[in-house]
């Protein structure tokens, strides 16, 4: 496939990766696809789905479900493929630089996994020192909770240092003030469409027909906040203050040459649910604290598959709505430089670490900004594209 | 204030009550008000207001804010009271057995809090029986936690009983099927409007600005499901496969009366956030399985207010939107007959309770029926109604 656009080989959003997004110049909020340094405005090109491409998020275009996303994508490719379309198209793109990025989906619910082996058993050791790595239904299911759809933020939204309860060991009442273990979370974000029915499932092997596409999302956490809340009923304050998710949604189609064997579920055998064709997908994110690399993890190394974490969420009879939004939870691999949050790259505050500056961390300092960017094995060595999520902390009002 | 409508002034719908529905006789769900046993249509009426009262949910009037929600609400009262109006509103009035109701909000994100001391008491002991009964942060924080917005259903759904992992202690592995302790909880729900912005905070005197009313909640549970799953990060399919709302919601205003002084709170003193004109509601529900009256929890026995679980919600920068929900948390009393679980009620299946027909229950079986009604104390021996909420348990499919 190749386009006629002036785009390198080795650009990470070429014509294999091709993400939508919500953009406007203006005051006119709609869908684009980018490509390159570029932003094509599709409801100017493509009639045939303007009422989807004119809306102010992809809530339309998720609700259309699997057919029509490919058919979307088909003709996407076409336009920007086939020359006799350059005339008509080249007058809407837009450089990126000119537009400004929204939320992409209107959030339905929110839900976020814990799906990382390395991750679970790095805070298992930390939090809960005296118990297992991991708890006794770790293995057996994809745990995962609900967190605030309403706080979910695009790439680029500062980050106010959240306020609340905490308590140390050492204080004898809980005292009150801006979380001092501020901290982030190297996830990705599923994005889902095609909405089913009160009392239906989401099988592992249809799961594809309902996840949309993919983002990079930081799950911010006060970890002072969350440590004195969570029990019994999990995390709250500690995480809804804000989660930031990419620009760009890249969809399922363009990483269907990263999916992966999961590295470990053979030696405790799971639910015939929670089986079938559970690939995982081979996405290698990078965190950088203030421009300085601090982390790259491997998504290759989860143990539970997004299919699966879909199948386990609607077992129940949960309903999906368009706009459902699912996280990884952190991921973290098996060495210290694919740790996935500060809590583990500083171990809990007692291994700093230390910045080309020269200063050290263990938790976000106002000011820091975080960014986190990814890709993923394409065709022809290109490689696939994730947006961009970014974040600054400002301080506690 | 007297109507003239034809109402016995004991009717708890009478015109100290108003509760605001959705409702639709063909196919066009509209905003309606509830008065004795009629439903006026108030996009008939009510030229001024005609967008939100035309709306398919009560998010439009959400929007509008606390001046705006008093304005309405006086205007409904004067169109049932001045004598000049009767001509033009009559044609206009609904019987209920004419009108099917809807799901009265857009939920926007749901939370559930905690907040009955009786009842965390009770499921400590039954749930962690080596622990201490309440956690260690209980009394200083109303414990919440988010649900799943997409799955609350209006009054008169069936719940399709939910299937999902269990594992008892005698259980090498988790066993897969259809949950054996289904449950209720007996909540009442609060109807947030008056969104807020990221970074900001609601305190506990100005929460009633953005709490419009009061919905009777049912808090469908599978204990089975939730006590194997819920370690770590807390109840997620357990609960998230139904939650039932009463279709009238009944505004704050209405429960003016009803404002009473919390009982628990001077032991251990609160944070300042959480301090503040901090009222409880005398709200008294009752509890039906099958007709049979098998609970009559009492909500002026909660331990933390409406007003503290909203500023609690947003101390960390969290907004608020329009249709946002939340729950109390069971209500249960100190005595056996006040609880608003099953779990309490039958202590956790070792107490199963009797019903007329000489069955006994310890959790719901497929067919039954529960109801849950309510009312609170109001002008002039009047009670102030809240809307009934009702579900029959169909069997797993």
């Amino acid at each position: 496939m190749t386009t006629w656009l002036d785009i390198p080989a080795d650009h990470p959003f070429g014509i294999d990766t091709l993400p939508y997004g919500v953009f406007s110049t203006g005051s006119n909020p709609r869908v684009g696809v980018r490509v390159g340094d570029l932003v094509l405005d599709l409801a100017a090109v493509d009639p045939e789905r303007e009422r989807v491409w004119a809306a102010a998020s992809l809530n339309p275009l998720l609700a259309l479900g699997r057919p029509a996303w490919t058919a979307a994508r088909a003709r996407v490719v076409e336009l920007l493929t086939d020359e006799a379309h350059r005339e008509v198209v080249t007058p809407h793109l837009v450089p990126l630089a000119r537009v400004t990025m929204h939320l992409p989906v209107e959030v339905a619910d929110y839900v976020d996994f814990y799906a990382s082996e390395h991750h679970a058993s790095n805070v298992g050791q930390i939090f809960r020192p005296d118990n297992a790595a991991l708890p006794p239904n770790w293995k057996h299911l994809p745990i995962g909770y609900h967190g605030r759809a309403g706080t979910v933020v695009v790439d680029g939204t500062d980050v106010v240092r959240p306020t609340g309860q905490r308590k140390g060991p050492q204080d004898p009442t809980p005292v009150f003030g801006p979380s001092v273990r501020l901290d982030i979370e190297a996830e990705l974000g599923y994005v889902v469409g095609g909405a089913t029915q009160l009392g239906s499932r989401v099988s592992v092997d249809e799961a594809p027909d309902h996840i949309f596409g993919v983002v990079i999302l930081n799950d911010w956490s006060a970890r002072d906040i969350q440590a004195w809340e969570y029990v019994p009923l999990g995390p709250f304050l500690g995480k809804s203050f804000a989660t930031s998710i990419s620009a760009w949604v890249t969809p399922l189609e363009a990483f269907d040459l990263a999916r992966t064997r999961l590295p470990g579920q053979d030696a405790v055998p799971v639910l015939p649910y929670l089986r079938g064709d559970a690939w995982g997908l081979d996405i290698h994110l990078e965190v950088r604290l203030n421009g300085h690399v601090v982390a790259t993890p491997h998504n290759s190394d989860m143990y539970w598959s997004p299919a699966q974490m879909l199948a386990h969420l609607t077992v129940n009879g949960a309903s999906l709505r368009d706009g459902d939004l699912f996280g990884s939870g952190t991921i973290s691999g098996p060495t210290k430089g694919e740790r996935g949050s500060l809590l583990e790259l500083a171990w809990g505050g007692t291994e700093p670490i230390t910045l080309p500056d020269g200063s050290t961390r263990t938790f976000l300092e106002d000011g820091d900004t975080v960014t986190m960017t990814g890709w993923a094995p394409g065709p022809r060595g290109a490689r696939i594209g994730l947006g961009e999520v970014s974040g600054t902390i400002r301080p506690a009002r």
